[in-house]
C-alpha cells in the first residue's frame, strides 16, 4: 500500500509516524486502564496504514460515518464496523448495499426514528441474521438522536421489527461549543447513557453497547456504564483539540506543508494551501485558519480556494520558503487529499527537506468522497 | 467519459444540462457582444464534459489554479492554459512538471515577485521557447498581486530574465465583500488594468493579455482595455452568485440531492449532506448553508461533516424525503465529489425520481485534489 517516492510538491499533508504511534498507543492505554473500549472513528484518517495500527492497539471495533466508508474498510478486511449515523435505507440501491455489507461483516448501524427502523428492517429482510442496530440518543448537542423520553418507544418498535437492538449511542458534540465545554459534555454523555441503559432494560434489552464519542469529551466520559468511546481526531490532533485541552502541540502528528508564494512589505504573505487543502472550519474560539510553528505570531486571516493570506505580526518569510502548518481541523484536511505522506519524524521548524526525502512514504486516502 | 447508471444514493451532485448549456451560451454571447474574451476558470467544474462545452462556445483559453489542474487538462487535449496564480517553481519536482507542461501546451503562468520570476526562468531554461508569464497586479482585494507602483520593476526583471511577458491580470475578489460590491470591484479591475497597460508599454511590452476575473465582477469589467474575463461559477451559479446579482434562482444548474435522515417535532430536521459534501463557505451576508427550494423558509443552521441541521421555520419534511439543495458555493461542492450526475432537466421541487432515472449520466470530476 505504501510507496517510496523521490519528491513531492506542496501543498502536501505529512504525518509524523513516531507521534502518530505514540498517540495511538497512549490513547489505547488510557482507555484500557478504565476498562472502556476504543472504537475509533475512521473518518479522521481514511487510511489503511493508520486504521491497522488502531486495530493492532486493541480497538474493539471501528466507527464509520457512511456506508461507503464501511464498504471501503470491508473490502480491505476490516470487520466489526459501526455506522454511528441515523442511517436511511429506504431506497433500493442503499438497501442493496446495506444488505451486502451486513452479510459480509459484523455491522451495526445507528437508528433514531421509527421510519428509519422500518426501512432498515425491510432492507435486511431475507438476510442470514437480524440486522444489529444501536439507538441514537441526544445528550445535549441537538443534532440527531432521540430525546430520552422517546427512547423506549423506539426500542420497542425496533424489537417488534425484528432488529437486533444492541444498545444506545450518543455524541457529546457540544464539547466543541467552547474551550471549557468538554468536561460537562462528557458528563452529559455518561448521564444520558445511564438513563438509556435503564430504559432499554425496562424494554427487555440488556445493552452490550453504550457508546460515547468525540476526542475532547472521551476522557471525561470513559467510565461506567460507557462501553466504548469513538474518538477520531486523537491520532493526528489539531488546533481545535489543543485549544480544547485534548492534547498539546507536541501531540500533533499531521502537518500541511505549504510554500510561501507571495510576501509583501505590509506584513502580509500568501501560502499555497487554501480552503481546498486545509478547509475553512474555524470555531469562534480560534483566531485564524492554522498555526505556523516557524512563525508563531502569524495569523492566517483569510482563505481562498488556493491562497491562505497570513498577517505576519512579526518576522515574515521569503517567497519560496516551505512552512509546516497545523490545521484547525484534521478530518477535513484528510478528506481533501489523495495522499498522506508519512515520515519517521517531521520537524515543523525545518520541513523543506521532507519534500525530497527518501524517507517519505505514500499512504493513500482510501475513501475520500465516499459520502453516500 | 459518461456512463449511464441505474441508480445512485444521496448525497449526490446533479447538473441540469439544459440550464448549464443556457448559462454557457448566454455568458459566451454576453462577452462576445462586448468584444471581450472568456477564459473560464475550470476549477469550478473540473469536468471534461463541461469544459469542452465552454471551448465549443468560443472560450479564448482556459484558466486553472494549479499545475495539477493544467496537467489534467493537457492530458485530455485542452490547450491555451493560464495558471492565474503566483506560481513558485523553485523546487526540482515543480520545475520539472512546469517544464513538461510548457513543452506540451500553450501555457501562461502568473508571476508577482522577482524571486518567483527568477525561479520560473531557471525552470524554463533549455526549453524550446521562452515561458509566457502574466504579471499579477492587485486591484483592491489585497490577496496576491503587486501594487501598481511595483509593476514596472517586476516587468523589467521578468524581461531581463528572458520571460515572455504577455501582459497583466487582476482579480477583483473584493466583489464578494458584500452584495453591493460587484460594480465597484469591476471598475477597480478596469482602472487597474488600464494603468498596468500604460506601465507595461513604458517598459516596451505591448500587452496581449489584460485579464480580469470573478463571476460577480465580470459583467462590470468587460470593457476596454480588458482582453478577457476569467469567471468560473457562472456555469452552475449558487446562492452566493444569486445574492451578488450575477444570476437568478432560474440560472442554477447544480443541486445537491440529499435525504432527510432525522426530523424532530421541535422543527429541526437533519440532512445527509454535511460539510464534506457542501462545504462550510458562508459569507456574512448569507444566512445558513444552502437553500431548499421545496422548503423555502428553512434555514440550514449548522453543519457537521455528515449532518446538516435545518430549522424548518414552516412545514417540515418526513424522514426519507429527498430534497434538492442549492449550495452557497458550487466550486467547493465539486471539489468534494468524484461524480457529477448529469440530467437533461432537474426539478428541484421533485428530485427523488432522479436517483433511479435512466436519464442520469455520470460525469467524472477529473482533477479533484490536484492541489500541487
Amino acid at each position: 500500500m505504501s510507496t517510496l517516492i523521490a519528491g513531492t510538491c506542496t501543498p502536501a499533508v505529512v504525518v509524523d509516524v513516531e507521534v502518530l504511534d505514540r498517540n495511538i498507543n497512549s490513547w489505547s492505554a488510557r482507555f484500557a486502564e478504565r476498562a472502556v473500549g476504543l472504537r475509533p472513528h475512521t473518518k479522521t484518517s481514511k487510511c489503511t496504514e493508520i486504521i491497522a495500527r488502531q486495530v493492532a492497539a486493541g480497538a474493539v471495533g471501528l466507527t464509520v460515518a457512511t456506508i461507503g466508508e464501511a464498504e471501503s474498510l470491508a473490502q480491505r478486511g476490516f470487520d466489526r464496523l459501526f455506522q454511528a449515523y441515523p442511517v436511511w435505507a429506504g431506497t433500493p440501491e442503499r438497501a442493496r448495499r446495506l444488505r451486502a455489507l451486513h452479510e459480509r461483516v459484523d455491522l451495526m448501524v445507528g437508528v433514531e426514528s421509527a421510519d428509519s427502523a422500518v426501512a432498515l428492517a425491510v432492507a435486511a429482510r431475507g438476510t442470514s441474521r437480524p440486522l444489529a442496530v444501536v439507538l441514537e440518543v441526544d445528550c445535549g448537542m441537538r443534532r440527531s438522536g432521540v430525546a430520552l423520553p422517546e427512547l423506549s418507544l423506539l426500542a420497542r418498535r425496533s424489537l417488534d421489527l425484528g432488529l437486533d437492538v444492541r444498545g444506545a449511542f450518543t455524541y457529546g458534540g457540544h464539547a466543541y461549543a467552547n474551550c471549557d465545554a468538554p468536561p460537562a459534555a462528557g458528563d452529559d454523555e455518561v448521564r444520558t447513557l445511564q438513563d438509556a441503559e435503564s430504559l432499554l432494560r425496562a424494554e427487555g434489552v440488556e445493552p452490550t453497547v453504550l457508546s460515547a464519542g468525540s476526542t475532547p469529551s472521551a476522557v471525561y466520559s470513559a467510565r461506567p456504564p460507557v462501553t466504548d468511546e469513538r474518538p477520531g481526531t486523537y491520532v493526528f490532533m489539531d488546533r481545535q483539540q489543543i485549544a480544547l485541552g485534548a492534547g498539546s502541540i507536541d501531540d500533533v502528528s499531521m502537518y500541511v506543508l505549504t510554500t510561501v508564494v507571495a510576501s509583501h512589505t505590509d506584513g502580509r504573505f500568501v501560502l499555497d494551501a487554501g480552503s481546498k487543502v486545509i478547509g475553512t472550519d474555524r470555531p469562534s474560539w480560534l483566531e485564524g485558519h492554522g498555526f505556523l510553528p516557524a512563525y508563531p505570531a502569524a495569523v492566517v486571516t483569510r482563505l481562498s480556494e488556493h491562497h491562505a493570506v497570513v498577517e505576519a505580526r512579526g518576522p515574515r518569510p521569503r517567497v519560496g520558503e516551505v512552512l509546516a502548518l497545523v490545521p484547525n481541523h484534521c478530518c477535513v484536511v484528510v478528506n481533501l487529499t489523495d495522499t498522506l505522506w508519512a515520515a519517521a519524524r517531521v520537524d515543523p521548524l525545518e520541513p523543506a527537506d521532507l519534500l525530497s526525502s527518501s524517507d517519505l512514504q505514500r499512504w493513500p486516502v482510501i475513501s475520500r468522497g465516499s459520502n453516500t
